[in-house]
Protein backbone atom coordinates (compact mmCIF):
# COMPACT_ATOMS: atom_id res chain seq x y z
CA UNK A 1 0.00 0.00 0.00
CA UNK A 2 1.25 3.67 -0.61
CA UNK A 3 2.42 5.00 2.55
CA UNK A 4 0.31 7.96 3.31
CA UNK A 5 1.98 10.46 5.90
CA UNK A 6 -0.93 10.41 9.05
CA UNK A 7 -0.56 14.34 9.00
CA UNK A 8 -2.05 15.00 5.70
CA UNK A 9 -4.87 16.66 5.67
CA UNK A 10 -6.98 14.18 3.72
CA UNK A 11 -5.43 11.18 5.32
CA UNK A 12 -9.14 9.13 5.78
CA UNK A 13 -9.81 10.02 2.73
CA UNK A 14 -6.71 8.98 0.45
CA UNK A 15 -6.39 5.60 3.21
CA UNK A 16 -9.45 4.50 1.75
CA UNK A 17 -8.50 4.85 -1.44
CA UNK A 18 -5.78 2.63 -1.41
CA UNK A 19 -7.77 0.05 0.44
CA UNK A 20 -9.96 0.18 -2.57
CA UNK A 21 -6.89 -0.35 -4.98
CA UNK A 22 -5.66 -3.04 -2.46
CA UNK A 23 -9.63 -4.45 -2.61
CA UNK A 24 -8.41 -4.86 -6.67
CA UNK A 25 -4.99 -6.44 -5.83
CA UNK A 26 -6.88 -8.92 -3.66
CA UNK A 27 -9.42 -9.82 -6.34
CA UNK A 28 -12.05 -8.49 -4.22
CA UNK A 29 -13.19 -5.63 -5.81
CA UNK A 30 -13.97 -5.05 -9.38
CA UNK A 31 -12.55 -2.01 -11.40
CA UNK A 32 -15.67 -0.70 -12.01
CA UNK A 33 -15.52 -0.21 -8.29
CA UNK A 34 -12.80 1.99 -8.27
CA UNK A 35 -14.44 3.90 -10.59
CA UNK A 36 -17.60 4.22 -8.18
CA UNK A 37 -14.81 4.87 -5.29
CA UNK A 38 -14.51 7.76 -7.35
CA UNK A 39 -17.78 9.08 -7.68
CA UNK A 40 -18.69 8.34 -3.91
CA UNK A 41 -14.90 10.18 -3.51
CA UNK A 42 -16.23 13.56 -5.18
CA UNK A 43 -19.68 13.80 -3.36
CA UNK A 44 -17.83 12.75 0.07
CA UNK A 45 -15.70 16.30 -1.03
CA UNK A 46 -18.62 17.87 -1.79
CA UNK A 47 -20.16 17.23 1.94
CA UNK A 48 -17.09 18.09 3.55
CA UNK A 49 -15.74 14.64 4.39
CA UNK A 50 -17.66 14.57 7.58
CA UNK A 51 -20.70 13.36 8.87
CA UNK A 52 -23.58 15.79 8.81
CA UNK A 53 -26.13 16.07 11.32
CA UNK A 54 -28.69 14.72 8.92
CA UNK A 55 -26.49 11.93 7.87
CA UNK A 56 -26.27 10.94 11.36
CA UNK A 57 -30.06 11.10 11.94
CA UNK A 58 -30.50 8.83 8.74
CA UNK A 59 -28.16 6.47 10.41
CA UNK A 60 -29.91 6.39 14.08
CA UNK A 61 -33.21 5.76 11.88
CA UNK A 62 -31.01 2.85 10.04
CA UNK A 63 -30.09 1.29 13.38
CA UNK A 64 -33.46 1.29 14.73
CA UNK A 65 -34.82 -0.25 11.30
CA UNK A 66 -32.34 -2.75 11.72
CA UNK A 67 -33.00 -3.58 15.38
CA UNK A 68 -36.77 -3.96 15.05
CA UNK A 69 -36.12 -5.76 12.17
CA UNK A 70 -37.40 -9.96 12.44
CA UNK A 71 -34.69 -10.88 9.58
CA UNK A 72 -32.30 -8.07 8.99
CA UNK A 73 -29.62 -8.67 6.21
CA UNK A 74 -26.21 -5.86 5.33
CA UNK A 75 -25.62 -6.82 1.50
CA UNK A 76 -21.29 -7.19 0.63
CA UNK A 77 -20.34 -6.16 -2.25
CA UNK A 78 -16.47 -6.13 -3.55
CA UNK A 79 -16.18 -2.23 -2.36
CA UNK A 80 -17.56 -2.58 1.16
CA UNK A 81 -15.80 -5.91 1.89
CA UNK A 82 -12.39 -3.96 1.15
CA UNK A 83 -12.98 -0.86 3.37
CA UNK A 84 -15.15 -2.20 6.55
CA UNK A 85 -15.10 -6.09 6.77
CA UNK A 86 -14.74 -5.53 10.42
CA UNK A 87 -17.04 -3.27 10.88
CA UNK A 88 -20.10 -5.28 8.88
CA UNK A 89 -19.24 -8.13 11.14
CA UNK A 90 -19.39 -6.27 14.22
CA UNK A 91 -23.03 -4.45 13.16
CA UNK A 92 -24.12 -7.93 12.44
CA UNK A 93 -23.21 -9.42 15.78
CA UNK A 94 -25.29 -6.87 17.30
CA UNK A 95 -28.22 -6.41 14.84
CA UNK A 96 -28.48 -10.57 14.40
CA UNK A 97 -28.58 -10.19 10.76
CA UNK A 98 -27.49 -12.37 7.83
CA UNK A 99 -24.57 -10.99 5.67
CA UNK A 100 -25.12 -11.60 1.99
CA UNK A 101 -22.42 -11.06 -1.14
CA UNK A 102 -24.15 -9.87 -3.75
CA UNK A 103 -22.14 -8.36 -6.66
CA UNK A 104 -22.90 -6.65 -9.96
CA UNK A 105 -19.82 -7.66 -12.06
CA UNK A 106 -20.54 -11.62 -10.08
CA UNK A 107 -18.48 -14.30 -10.42
CA UNK A 108 -18.32 -17.42 -8.58
CA UNK A 109 -14.51 -16.67 -8.39
CA UNK A 110 -15.26 -13.65 -7.18
CA UNK A 111 -17.78 -14.60 -4.46
CA UNK A 112 -15.75 -17.18 -2.78
CA UNK A 113 -12.97 -14.70 -2.29
CA UNK A 114 -15.09 -12.45 -0.89
CA UNK A 115 -16.23 -14.94 1.62
CA UNK A 116 -12.75 -16.13 2.54
CA UNK A 117 -11.73 -12.47 3.02
CA UNK A 118 -14.79 -11.60 5.06
CA UNK A 119 -14.51 -14.93 7.02
CA UNK A 120 -10.79 -13.82 7.73
CA UNK A 121 -12.29 -10.94 9.55
CA UNK A 122 -14.30 -12.97 11.76
CA UNK A 123 -17.37 -13.38 9.78
CA UNK A 124 -19.95 -16.63 9.68
CA UNK A 125 -22.56 -18.21 7.55
CA UNK A 126 -22.07 -15.39 4.97
CA UNK A 127 -24.50 -16.44 1.73
CA UNK A 128 -24.48 -15.19 -1.49
CA UNK A 129 -22.91 -18.34 -3.16
CA UNK A 130 -26.38 -19.67 -3.67
CA UNK A 131 -28.69 -17.49 -5.97
CA UNK A 132 -31.51 -19.33 -5.72
CA UNK A 133 -33.98 -16.81 -6.06
CA UNK A 134 -34.61 -14.41 -8.80
CA UNK A 135 -35.67 -10.81 -8.57
CA UNK A 136 -36.86 -9.34 -12.22
CA UNK A 137 -34.30 -7.62 -13.02
CA UNK A 138 -31.78 -7.67 -16.03
CA UNK A 139 -28.25 -7.55 -14.83
CA UNK A 140 -26.71 -9.94 -12.38
CA UNK A 141 -27.25 -8.74 -8.86
CA UNK A 142 -31.47 -9.92 -9.80
CA UNK A 143 -29.68 -13.16 -8.19
CA UNK A 144 -30.55 -13.67 -4.50
CA UNK A 145 -30.16 -16.32 -1.74
CA UNK A 146 -33.85 -17.38 -0.51
CA UNK A 147 -32.84 -17.53 2.97
CA UNK A 148 -30.82 -13.80 2.36
CA UNK A 149 -32.32 -10.99 0.96
CA UNK A 150 -35.09 -12.79 -0.74
CA UNK A 151 -37.07 -13.28 2.43
CA UNK A 152 -35.57 -10.17 4.26
CA UNK A 153 -37.39 -7.19 5.94
CA UNK A 154 -35.02 -4.97 6.42
CA UNK A 155 -31.92 -4.67 4.10
CA UNK A 156 -28.84 -2.41 4.45
CA UNK A 157 -27.81 -1.68 1.15
CA UNK A 158 -24.57 0.00 0.81
CA UNK A 159 -22.82 1.35 -2.24
CA UNK A 160 -26.55 0.05 -4.02
CA UNK A 161 -27.34 0.40 -7.77
CA UNK A 162 -30.71 2.02 -8.21
CA UNK A 163 -32.42 -1.03 -10.37
CA UNK A 164 -32.02 -3.19 -7.37
CA UNK A 165 -32.75 -0.70 -4.67
CA UNK A 166 -36.55 -0.12 -6.42
CA UNK A 167 -36.79 -3.68 -7.02
CA UNK A 168 -36.05 -4.55 -3.23
CA UNK A 169 -39.12 -1.62 -2.27
CA UNK A 170 -41.49 -2.99 -4.27
CA UNK A 171 -40.90 -6.18 -2.17
CA UNK A 172 -42.04 -4.21 0.68
CA UNK A 173 -38.87 -4.47 2.61
CA UNK A 174 -37.43 -1.82 4.13
CA UNK A 175 -34.29 -0.24 2.17
CA UNK A 176 -31.36 1.14 3.85
CA UNK A 177 -28.92 2.65 1.51
CA UNK A 178 -25.68 4.22 2.08
CA UNK A 179 -24.83 6.05 -0.70
CA UNK A 180 -23.13 9.99 -0.98
CA UNK A 181 -25.14 10.64 -4.22
CA UNK A 182 -28.51 12.38 -2.57
CA UNK A 183 -29.64 12.79 -6.33
CA UNK A 184 -28.96 9.22 -7.29
CA UNK A 185 -32.03 6.82 -8.03
CA UNK A 186 -30.82 4.63 -4.93
CA UNK A 187 -30.93 7.51 -2.23
CA UNK A 188 -34.27 8.55 -4.19
CA UNK A 189 -35.70 4.75 -3.56
CA UNK A 190 -34.73 4.11 -0.05
CA UNK A 191 -36.67 4.48 3.18
CA UNK A 192 -33.74 5.23 4.71
CA UNK A 193 -30.85 7.42 2.74
CA UNK A 194 -27.45 7.51 4.79
CA UNK A 195 -25.81 10.55 2.87
CA UNK A 196 -22.34 9.59 4.40
CA UNK A 197 -19.46 7.38 3.42
CA UNK A 198 -19.37 3.90 4.56
CA UNK A 199 -16.41 4.06 6.60
CA UNK A 200 -17.87 6.69 8.96
CA UNK A 201 -21.80 5.58 8.65
CA UNK A 202 -20.57 1.98 9.77
CA UNK A 203 -18.92 3.80 12.43
CA UNK A 204 -21.54 5.61 13.58
CA UNK A 205 -24.15 2.93 13.43
CA UNK A 206 -22.09 0.98 15.62
CA UNK A 207 -21.85 3.21 18.03
CA UNK A 208 -25.95 3.62 17.66
CA UNK A 209 -26.70 0.62 17.82
CA UNK A 210 -24.32 0.02 20.78
CA UNK A 211 -26.19 2.84 22.65
CA UNK A 212 -29.70 1.68 21.50
CA UNK A 213 -29.47 -2.36 21.66
CA UNK A 214 -31.73 -2.82 24.85
CA UNK A 215 -33.83 -0.26 23.95
CA UNK A 216 -37.82 -1.34 23.91
CA UNK A 217 -40.21 -2.10 20.94
CA UNK A 218 -42.12 1.27 21.37
CA UNK A 219 -38.82 3.32 21.89
CA UNK A 220 -37.39 2.16 18.62
CA UNK A 221 -40.67 2.72 16.74
CA UNK A 222 -40.90 5.94 18.05
CA UNK A 223 -37.67 6.37 16.40
CA UNK A 224 -38.93 4.99 12.89
CA UNK A 225 -41.95 6.46 12.83
CA UNK A 226 -40.58 10.16 13.52
CA UNK A 227 -37.99 9.89 10.90
CA UNK A 228 -38.49 11.96 7.84
CA UNK A 229 -36.43 10.41 4.43
CA UNK A 230 -37.86 13.62 2.26
CA UNK A 231 -36.18 15.81 4.47
CA UNK A 232 -33.07 13.94 4.92
CA UNK A 233 -32.56 14.19 1.18
CA UNK A 234 -33.14 17.77 1.32
CA UNK A 235 -30.96 18.49 3.61
CA UNK A 236 -27.92 16.76 2.16
CA UNK A 237 -28.69 18.43 -1.49
CA UNK A 238 -28.27 21.96 0.84
CA UNK A 239 -25.52 21.16 3.00
CA UNK A 240 -23.87 20.78 -1.04
CA UNK A 241 -25.46 23.92 -1.84
CA UNK A 242 -24.30 25.79 0.71
CA UNK A 243 -20.78 24.98 0.88
CA UNK A 244 -20.59 25.26 -3.11
CA UNK A 245 -22.07 28.83 -2.37
CA UNK A 246 -19.42 29.74 0.52
CA UNK A 247 -16.69 28.62 -1.79
CA UNK A 248 -17.45 30.71 -4.80
CA UNK A 249 -17.86 33.52 -2.90
CA UNK A 250 -14.31 32.70 -1.01
CA UNK A 251 -12.56 31.42 -3.73
CA UNK A 252 -13.82 34.64 -6.03
CA UNK A 253 -12.30 37.11 -2.71
CA UNK A 254 -8.79 34.91 -3.48
CA UNK A 255 -8.47 34.92 -6.85
CA UNK A 256 -9.40 38.71 -7.32
CA UNK B 1 -15.43 -4.23 -23.43
CA UNK B 2 -19.03 -4.53 -21.75
CA UNK B 3 -21.33 -3.98 -24.31
CA UNK B 4 -23.36 -0.74 -23.69
CA UNK B 5 -27.02 -0.18 -25.53
CA UNK B 6 -26.53 2.80 -28.32
CA UNK B 7 -30.03 4.25 -27.01
CA UNK B 8 -29.09 4.18 -23.07
CA UNK B 9 -29.30 8.00 -21.99
CA UNK B 10 -25.74 7.98 -20.33
CA UNK B 11 -24.42 6.15 -23.41
CA UNK B 12 -21.29 8.74 -23.60
CA UNK B 13 -20.36 8.41 -19.96
CA UNK B 14 -20.59 4.42 -19.82
CA UNK B 15 -18.48 4.22 -23.03
CA UNK B 16 -16.13 6.89 -21.76
CA UNK B 17 -16.13 4.54 -18.52
CA UNK B 18 -15.01 1.63 -19.97
CA UNK B 19 -12.67 2.90 -22.12
CA UNK B 20 -11.11 4.14 -19.33
CA UNK B 21 -10.93 0.38 -17.76
CA UNK B 22 -9.71 -1.00 -20.87
CA UNK B 23 -6.86 1.71 -20.03
CA UNK B 24 -5.87 -0.40 -17.23
CA UNK B 25 -6.34 -3.63 -18.93
CA UNK B 26 -3.94 -2.29 -21.44
CA UNK B 27 -1.40 -1.06 -18.23
CA UNK B 28 -1.53 2.59 -19.58
CA UNK B 29 -4.19 3.94 -17.13
CA UNK B 30 -3.33 3.28 -13.52
CA UNK B 31 -5.34 1.67 -11.38
CA UNK B 32 -5.66 5.21 -9.33
CA UNK B 33 -6.54 6.96 -12.48
CA UNK B 34 -10.00 4.67 -12.78
CA UNK B 35 -10.77 6.31 -9.46
CA UNK B 36 -10.08 9.90 -10.76
CA UNK B 37 -12.01 9.00 -13.81
CA UNK B 38 -15.32 8.07 -11.25
CA UNK B 39 -14.37 12.00 -9.24
CA UNK B 40 -14.62 13.38 -13.04
CA UNK B 41 -18.12 11.45 -13.74
CA UNK B 42 -19.34 13.07 -9.97
CA UNK B 43 -18.46 16.19 -11.13
CA UNK B 44 -19.86 15.85 -14.71
CA UNK B 45 -23.09 14.67 -13.46
CA UNK B 46 -23.65 17.59 -11.51
CA UNK B 47 -22.82 19.55 -14.01
CA UNK B 48 -25.69 17.97 -16.30
CA UNK B 49 -23.32 15.98 -18.88
CA UNK B 50 -22.76 19.06 -21.12
CA UNK B 51 -20.65 21.73 -21.90
CA UNK B 52 -22.01 24.77 -20.40
CA UNK B 53 -21.20 27.87 -21.97
CA UNK B 54 -19.14 29.16 -19.73
CA UNK B 55 -16.75 25.78 -20.39
CA UNK B 56 -17.03 26.46 -23.79
CA UNK B 57 -15.88 30.23 -23.28
CA UNK B 58 -12.90 28.73 -21.74
CA UNK B 59 -12.26 26.68 -24.39
CA UNK B 60 -12.04 29.32 -27.31
CA UNK B 61 -9.92 31.44 -25.19
CA UNK B 62 -7.97 27.95 -24.37
CA UNK B 63 -7.28 27.15 -28.26
CA UNK B 64 -6.40 31.34 -28.67
CA UNK B 65 -3.42 30.99 -26.36
CA UNK B 66 -2.68 27.18 -27.89
CA UNK B 67 -2.93 29.14 -31.30
CA UNK B 68 -0.86 32.43 -30.05
CA UNK B 69 1.72 30.15 -28.15
CA UNK B 70 5.76 29.82 -29.55
CA UNK B 71 5.76 26.43 -27.87
CA UNK B 72 2.75 24.74 -26.55
CA UNK B 73 2.78 21.19 -25.29
CA UNK B 74 -0.05 18.90 -24.69
CA UNK B 75 0.86 16.79 -21.26
CA UNK B 76 -0.37 13.52 -21.47
CA UNK B 77 -1.28 10.74 -18.81
CA UNK B 78 -3.04 7.50 -18.35
CA UNK B 79 -6.40 8.51 -18.58
CA UNK B 80 -5.80 11.16 -21.00
CA UNK B 81 -4.22 8.45 -23.17
CA UNK B 82 -6.96 6.05 -22.90
CA UNK B 83 -9.76 8.42 -23.32
CA UNK B 84 -8.68 11.44 -26.07
CA UNK B 85 -5.56 9.58 -28.17
CA UNK B 86 -6.89 10.35 -31.55
CA UNK B 87 -8.43 14.08 -30.44
CA UNK B 88 -4.76 15.07 -28.42
CA UNK B 89 -2.81 14.19 -31.89
CA UNK B 90 -5.02 16.48 -33.80
CA UNK B 91 -4.80 18.95 -31.86
CA UNK B 92 -1.43 18.73 -31.60
CA UNK B 93 -0.94 18.63 -35.68
CA UNK B 94 -2.90 21.88 -36.13
CA UNK B 95 -1.44 23.85 -33.25
CA UNK B 96 1.68 23.05 -34.01
CA UNK B 97 2.43 21.57 -29.88
CA UNK B 98 4.20 18.64 -29.16
CA UNK B 99 3.13 15.52 -26.82
CA UNK B 100 4.83 14.40 -23.74
CA UNK B 101 4.07 11.88 -21.19
CA UNK B 102 4.19 12.97 -17.90
CA UNK B 103 2.78 10.38 -15.07
CA UNK B 104 2.32 10.92 -11.72
CA UNK B 105 2.60 7.04 -11.09
CA UNK B 106 5.40 7.18 -13.24
CA UNK B 107 7.13 3.95 -14.66
CA UNK B 108 9.24 3.32 -17.20
CA UNK B 109 7.49 0.38 -18.84
CA UNK B 110 3.90 2.43 -18.58
CA UNK B 111 5.58 5.68 -20.16
CA UNK B 112 6.85 3.47 -22.95
CA UNK B 113 3.29 2.41 -23.17
CA UNK B 114 1.75 5.24 -23.74
CA UNK B 115 3.84 6.49 -26.08
CA UNK B 116 3.14 3.21 -27.99
CA UNK B 117 -0.30 3.73 -28.08
CA UNK B 118 0.29 7.27 -28.89
CA UNK B 119 2.08 6.42 -32.23
CA UNK B 120 -0.44 3.70 -32.69
CA UNK B 121 -2.75 6.66 -32.99
CA UNK B 122 -0.71 8.74 -35.11
CA UNK B 123 1.16 10.81 -32.70
CA UNK B 124 4.83 11.29 -33.59
CA UNK B 125 7.87 11.99 -31.56
CA UNK B 126 6.06 11.79 -28.25
CA UNK B 127 8.38 13.16 -25.24
CA UNK B 128 8.59 12.25 -22.07
CA UNK B 129 11.24 9.11 -21.69
CA UNK B 130 13.91 11.82 -20.79
CA UNK B 131 12.77 13.60 -17.84
CA UNK B 132 16.03 15.26 -17.45
CA UNK B 133 14.16 18.38 -16.20
CA UNK B 134 13.09 18.76 -12.43
CA UNK B 135 10.35 21.07 -11.36
CA UNK B 136 10.65 21.40 -7.63
CA UNK B 137 8.08 18.74 -6.51
CA UNK B 138 7.85 15.56 -4.33
CA UNK B 139 6.58 13.28 -6.17
CA UNK B 140 6.93 11.80 -10.07
CA UNK B 141 5.30 14.60 -11.47
CA UNK B 142 8.31 16.66 -11.14
CA UNK B 143 10.45 14.76 -13.67
CA UNK B 144 9.44 16.85 -16.98
CA UNK B 145 11.69 16.66 -20.81
CA UNK B 146 13.72 19.69 -20.89
CA UNK B 147 13.23 20.51 -24.66
CA UNK B 148 9.13 19.98 -24.00
CA UNK B 149 6.99 21.29 -20.68
CA UNK B 150 10.25 22.63 -18.87
CA UNK B 151 11.20 25.24 -21.60
CA UNK B 152 7.10 25.03 -22.83
CA UNK B 153 5.00 29.03 -22.76
CA UNK B 154 1.72 27.31 -22.94
CA UNK B 155 0.70 23.70 -21.39
CA UNK B 156 -2.06 21.84 -21.69
CA UNK B 157 -2.86 19.96 -18.75
CA UNK B 158 -5.66 17.91 -18.89
CA UNK B 159 -6.36 16.17 -15.21
CA UNK B 160 -3.36 17.36 -13.27
CA UNK B 161 -2.85 17.81 -10.23
CA UNK B 162 -2.82 20.68 -8.01
CA UNK B 163 1.05 21.01 -6.91
CA UNK B 164 2.15 20.65 -10.28
CA UNK B 165 -0.40 23.15 -11.46
CA UNK B 166 1.07 25.43 -9.32
CA UNK B 167 4.73 25.03 -9.79
CA UNK B 168 3.83 25.74 -13.88
CA UNK B 169 2.44 28.64 -12.91
CA UNK B 170 5.44 29.80 -10.58
CA UNK B 171 6.90 29.48 -13.62
CA UNK B 172 5.19 32.11 -15.58
CA UNK B 173 4.00 29.55 -18.49
CA UNK B 174 0.14 30.06 -19.34
CA UNK B 175 -1.56 26.53 -17.69
CA UNK B 176 -4.87 25.65 -19.52
CA UNK B 177 -6.22 22.78 -16.72
CA UNK B 178 -9.40 20.34 -18.04
CA UNK B 179 -10.63 19.94 -14.41
CA UNK B 180 -14.63 19.08 -13.79
CA UNK B 181 -13.86 20.04 -10.29
CA UNK B 182 -14.15 23.97 -10.79
CA UNK B 183 -13.05 24.03 -6.73
CA UNK B 184 -10.27 21.70 -7.29
CA UNK B 185 -6.48 23.49 -7.08
CA UNK B 186 -5.74 22.74 -10.13
CA UNK B 187 -8.89 25.13 -10.96
CA UNK B 188 -7.98 27.39 -8.85
CA UNK B 189 -5.04 28.26 -9.94
CA UNK B 190 -4.88 27.35 -14.03
CA UNK B 191 -4.87 30.62 -16.35
CA UNK B 192 -7.54 28.83 -17.95
CA UNK B 193 -9.73 26.09 -16.32
CA UNK B 194 -11.92 24.12 -18.31
CA UNK B 195 -14.57 22.21 -16.33
CA UNK B 196 -15.81 20.00 -18.88
CA UNK B 197 -15.16 16.22 -19.25
CA UNK B 198 -12.12 15.75 -21.32
CA UNK B 199 -14.18 13.99 -24.28
CA UNK B 200 -16.25 16.91 -24.84
CA UNK B 201 -13.43 19.61 -24.14
CA UNK B 202 -11.32 17.93 -27.03
CA UNK B 203 -14.08 17.47 -29.49
CA UNK B 204 -14.94 21.64 -28.80
CA UNK B 205 -11.39 22.71 -28.80
CA UNK B 206 -10.44 21.48 -32.52
CA UNK B 207 -13.74 22.51 -33.58
CA UNK B 208 -12.67 25.87 -32.51
CA UNK B 209 -8.89 25.33 -33.47
CA UNK B 210 -10.44 24.55 -36.96
CA UNK B 211 -12.42 28.04 -37.34
CA UNK B 212 -10.07 30.03 -35.62
CA UNK B 213 -6.62 28.88 -37.07
CA UNK B 214 -6.93 31.72 -39.54
CA UNK B 215 -7.29 34.39 -37.64
CA UNK B 216 -4.41 37.22 -37.24
CA UNK B 217 -2.26 38.11 -33.66
CA UNK B 218 -4.71 40.19 -32.81
CA UNK B 219 -8.12 39.23 -32.92
CA UNK B 220 -6.65 35.94 -30.97
CA UNK B 221 -5.31 38.57 -28.54
CA UNK B 222 -8.65 40.13 -27.87
CA UNK B 223 -10.37 37.01 -27.40
CA UNK B 224 -7.28 36.02 -24.90
CA UNK B 225 -7.15 39.41 -23.03
CA UNK B 226 -11.18 39.57 -22.86
CA UNK B 227 -11.54 36.25 -20.87
CA UNK B 228 -11.83 36.51 -17.13
CA UNK B 229 -11.14 32.90 -15.40
CA UNK B 230 -12.57 34.40 -12.06
CA UNK B 231 -16.01 34.77 -13.53
CA UNK B 232 -15.84 31.34 -15.35
CA UNK B 233 -14.93 29.58 -12.25
CA UNK B 234 -17.74 31.18 -10.48
CA UNK B 235 -20.28 30.36 -13.41
CA UNK B 236 -19.50 26.61 -12.96
CA UNK B 237 -20.01 26.55 -9.48
CA UNK B 238 -23.40 28.14 -9.55
CA UNK B 239 -24.17 26.02 -12.51
CA UNK B 240 -23.91 23.09 -10.33
CA UNK B 241 -25.92 24.54 -7.41
CA UNK B 242 -28.36 25.58 -10.15
CA UNK B 243 -29.01 22.46 -10.81
CA UNK B 244 -29.11 20.89 -7.10
CA UNK B 245 -31.47 23.61 -6.25
CA UNK B 246 -33.63 22.96 -8.77
CA UNK B 247 -32.91 18.77 -8.65
CA UNK B 248 -33.68 19.55 -4.49
CA UNK B 249 -37.24 21.30 -5.37
CA UNK B 250 -38.30 18.50 -8.40
CA UNK B 251 -37.59 15.45 -6.46
CA UNK B 252 -39.00 16.82 -3.05
CA UNK B 253 -42.56 17.27 -5.02
CA UNK B 254 -42.41 13.80 -6.79
CA UNK B 255 -41.39 12.07 -3.35
CA UNK B 256 -44.35 13.60 -1.71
Amino acid sequence: MTQIPHDHPRYKSLITREMAVEGVKKGITSTQGLIAQGRGEAFDYLIGEYSTESAKEAERAATAHLLLAKKPVISINGNTAALVPDEMVELSNIIKASLEVNLFHRSRDRIDRIIEHMESHGAENVLGRKGDSVLDLSHDRRMVDHEGIYSADVVLVPLEDGDRCEKLSEMDKVVIAIDLNPLSRTSQCADVTIVDNITRAFENMLQYADEMKNLNYDKLREIVDSYDNNRIITLAIDEITTWLSKFSKESGTKRL
